[in-house]
Parts: C-alpha cells; structure tokens; sequence
C-alpha cells in the first residue's frame, strides 16, 4: 500500500535531475572569508589562530582526514602543530598531548582525530578537552548545552554545523519540515538531530533498529544520510523533491583511482538523483564544508581568545 | 485525504476503552521498594538519603509539587531540607543557598524548583548544582550525557525515567517503536525524546513550528503529551491501539473542587481512551511516577555517597 501511494505520487511528479549542491564551491566561498578574517587578525593584533590535532596511529582514512584539515589550515593562514602518537600508546600520553595544548596560548582549537584504538578510553579522553578548545563540539557539556533550549554551546560539531550552512546556502528552508537522519553517531547523527531540531524542523533519527527506515525516510523533506553503509539510501527511499545530504565516505576498491580505491556515499548517488530536488555528491560535498566548520569554530575561538571582534 | 485513510484504519478496528495505566499504583510499589532500601541502609550504616528542595518565591502551583515531593521523602524515611527564598531574592541568594547544600553530606540530592521568577538566570543556577547531587539530572553534563551514545548520565530527569518506567511496567515494547513527543521543555520533552532513543524508539518531536502536529502524532506507537496545553491531543490525533503518556497539568477552574480548581492534561482524555489501547489519566498517571523516580534518584545517589550497595 506504500507502494502505491509512492506510485501516484511519482506519477504527479516530473522525474528530473536534482541540483547538485556544490561543497567545495561553498567550502572555498566559506573558506576565503576565513582567510580574510585571519589576515585582518593577524595585522590587528599580531596573533593568528590555532588548531592542534592529537592523531593516535596510522589509520589511512584518520591520515587522509588530518592532511586535509591541516591543509585546509595552511591555506586559510591558521597555524596548527600536530601531536602524532603510536597505535599503542597509554591514555596518559593523550592526556599528556592535550594538557601542553591547553597550556599553549597560540592553541585556541584541539581535536582529537576519532576513532581512537579500542583500548583508549574515547569518552574520558575527549571529556578532557578543555571546554574554550574542543572546537569539535564532542565534549558532553557542549552536547548537553546543544541539546538544550535557550542554552548556548560554545562550539557546534563540524559536521552538523556545515550540514546547517550547506542548506541554508542552498535556500532549503529547514523551519517546520520534516527532516530524517540516519545514524546516530556522537559524532554526526546524533548532533545533526539536535541542531535541526533548533532550527525547528521535526526530526526522526532512524537507526539499526528502525522496522522500516525506508518508509520513514521517504516521508522527510531533508535527508541526512549517515550510517556508513555505502549505498544504503536508495531511490525508493526517497520523497520526490527531498533535499539530501550523504554524510557517508565509504571507501571501495577501485583499482584505476589513485589510492586503489574511491569513496562513495550513504546514498545511491545514481537513483537519487533522479528523485530528490537537490543532492550533495561524494566527494565534494559535505565533506569540504565539514573542513571549512573547522577552521571557522577555530578562528571564532581565536577571537574569544583574544576578545577580538 | 489524510481523514479519508484515518477513517479506513478506523473501519478494521474495533473502537474500545483504553487500558488505564494506574500511575499511583506503581509509584506505590516503586516508592515501597526505596521505603525498604531506605530502611536497610539505616540499619546498616546509620544513614538515610537527604533531599534538599530549594523553592523561590510562592507560585501555588510550585508549592503544591514541592509538598508532595517532601510528603514522599517523609514516607519513604528520606530526610529533606527546603530552603525557601522571597520571590525578589538575588542570584546569590540562591546560589548560596545551592553552596549549603553541596557542603551538607547529609543531603545527596538538590533540586531548585523550577520555574525561578525572571530575574533569575536559570541556566547559570541549574549549571551551578553540584553534579553528584543533581538528582534532577537538568545539568549540562547530565543531559549531554544522556544524549551520547556510551555515555551514562549520572542521574535521569525524573518525568522522562517515570515514561519509561510506566512503558515497561506495562509491558509496552520501546525498542523499534515509533514514538512522538509533543513538546520540547528542557525539562520533559527534551530527556524524554533523548531517553526513548536510548531505548532504541524512532522518536520524533513535535512543537509549535509543526504544521501538521495531528498528522505526525497519528503514526506513532507511543505518544508522550508534554505541551502545557489543555486537551490539546485529540482522539482523531491518534493511532488505533496506540499508547498514550499524558505529561499535562493544567489547572482549570471549577468550584467543585477543593481547591477551586482540577487538573486536566494535554490529552482529550475521553476520545483518546476511546482510541488509544492505554492511556495515562491526570492526575494519578505520570505525576505520581515522577516523584517516585525522584526518590530513587536521591537514594541512589546516597547510595553512591556511602558506596552502599
């Protein structure tokens, strides 16, 4: 009976090809006022921002991610040190990598690159970041103050943070629309649930456990699509005229690209396209702007720094 | 169209009374249970759990909730403290009250009653109570906690724990179940909609920039009413043997009552009970639970204080 009621509405719709949401375009858009900011900063007060990255082994995708940001940083004129620890080190040693960069007043921005090796306690280690520093937004009481009415967190996810920018920047009204994320990690389902619910859309968060997560995505307005399945949302998952964003990066053997392998989506790229009215690819959609919030989050904490308006 | 396919579904069920879920029943057996944890402690270490209220001003309806929170300590043997602050009391007042308590190791949970008078920051006053002694769980921390996956909040917002605790103990099935949340007070929806993710519900909440509140509300298993307003949620709001938490109080005049006035719910009680397989009545549904939680948090946190076990 859904599919039925699916049918007739696709026949009253005219298949078309979605607009393609352009991250990179709106990351170096993002990006450009950074670096003017920074620059203005710099001949101001003599200081620019900083960021640190602690990395905790040699994960290929956590390697690709921080070379990323820290070019991203170099580009924007924001310094960054990197603390780089072996796959085996104690959590006193990444305690003891956050506590000089708590020390460090050219530092305004740590993150610790996730995942962690399972035998380092993630929640201890990403509780002591300090609150004026955890420009990744993972500290519970910034959770906490995400989640909360008239509360105001000191730093929004990235992740989350960028989804919001690359809807507003598409013109996709979030305010009364039904929205459904898929996933629920700390890290990007569960902060993207919230922050959609403080721009007053009605969420759903569909997860493992959910019956029938197609039907209950296909009622949403926005999509925001990340589990880590690869091509898990498919065209049929979709109402005619959703925007959809496709958090997902899921790296798959590809022996012509340069690495042996590309990345794909949460989102059956091909089919949905021809569903939704607006879509963002991967690469090069959420995962620059993501980049982007970064820098932004760790430019907004030089300036509380140094009270610089 | 949306009524055309309502009535339908009316058409194959067969229209029936409501199981009502008795709150005051269970509160009873809960609070008998502490009653005798309360006792063992005693018995054993000499001690008893301590719960300070602090009330601002005397708004009756605050009055009449802290009573009955203190009628219930006394029941169950748990000492309490209340200290009660004029209506124009400064911020300092009250955090010198929350000072006291903190240093009191007699008293294991606080609570400050909520609503304060304006003047007062209530952000500033519920992130000033001391973390081990939030019995009410409207922390920062406590409620980012409770948002993040492999995270444990210290304590549970007592409203959001009694839902649930009524959904098991009346044998509803959370896990994979579509639930709405009607309202999104930090202090109910918000944790209940957190708390009924937990357990692994599809939960949606619904607020006053939804345009279609009746037609969402109508797909989902498990409706908690948590609005503030009266009669709100009618039958036609409803799926057919859908189970429904009425987290309304709202007093309504009526000079039959003892004191002038009844309390009526967020639910149109009488068409939901004709539509819903339970219901929750008010008052003698939530509310009582709701105290009865605030017992077992304040024993557990006493508990933790002695590491009695």
């Amino acid at each position: 009976m859904v599919h039925h009621h699916f049918a007739s509405t696709l026949l009253t719709y005219t298949p078309q090809t979605a607009t393609v949401i352009d991250g990179r375009a709106i990351a170096e858009e993002i990006t450009s006022g950074i670096t003017s900011e920074v620059r203005r900063m710099k001949n101001s007060i003599g200081n620019v921002p900083g960021l640190a990255v602690i990395m905790v082994g040699q994960g290929r995708d956590s390697q690709t991610y921080v070379r990323k940001k820290l070019g991203a940083c170099e580009e924007a004129g924001i310094q960054s040190k990197i603390s780089t620890l072996p796959d085996n080190c104690t959590e006193d040693q990444v305690l003891n990598a956050l506590s000089c960069f708590h020390e460090d007043p050219s530092i305004h921005g740590i993150l610790v690159q996730l995942p962690l090796p399972q035998h380092l306690d993630e929640g201890k280690i990403l509780n002591s970041v300090q609150l004026e520093k955890d420009v990744d937004g993972f500290h519970p009481i910034n959770m906490g103050n995400l989640a909360m009415w008239g509360r105001e967190p000191l730093f929004l996810p990235c992740t989350p943070k960028g989804c919001i920018e690359l809807l507003i920047r598409s013109g996709v009204e979030i305010s009364g629309k039904k929205a459904v994320v898929i996933g629920r990690s700390n890290i990007v389902g569960l902060p993207t649930s919230l922050l959609l619910q403080r721009h007053h859309a009605i969420v759903s968060v569909v997860h493992a456990f959910t019956r029938n997560p197609e039907q209950i995505t296909r009622e949403a307005d926005i999509v925001v699509a990340a589990a880590g399945v690869p091509n898990l949302v498919r065209g049929s998952w979709l109402k005619p005229g959703a925007v959809v964003l496709d958090v997902g990066t899921n790296p798959v053997k590809d022996p012509s690209c340069e690495y042996g392998h590309r990345l794909i989506g949460d989102v059956c790229y091909e089919e949905a396209s021809r569903v939704a009215s607006a879509i963002t690819p991967v690469p090069g959609g959420v995962g620059p702007v993501t980049v982007a919030m970064l820098l932004l989050n760790t430019l907004e904490s030089a300036k509380r720094a140094y009270n610089f308006t």
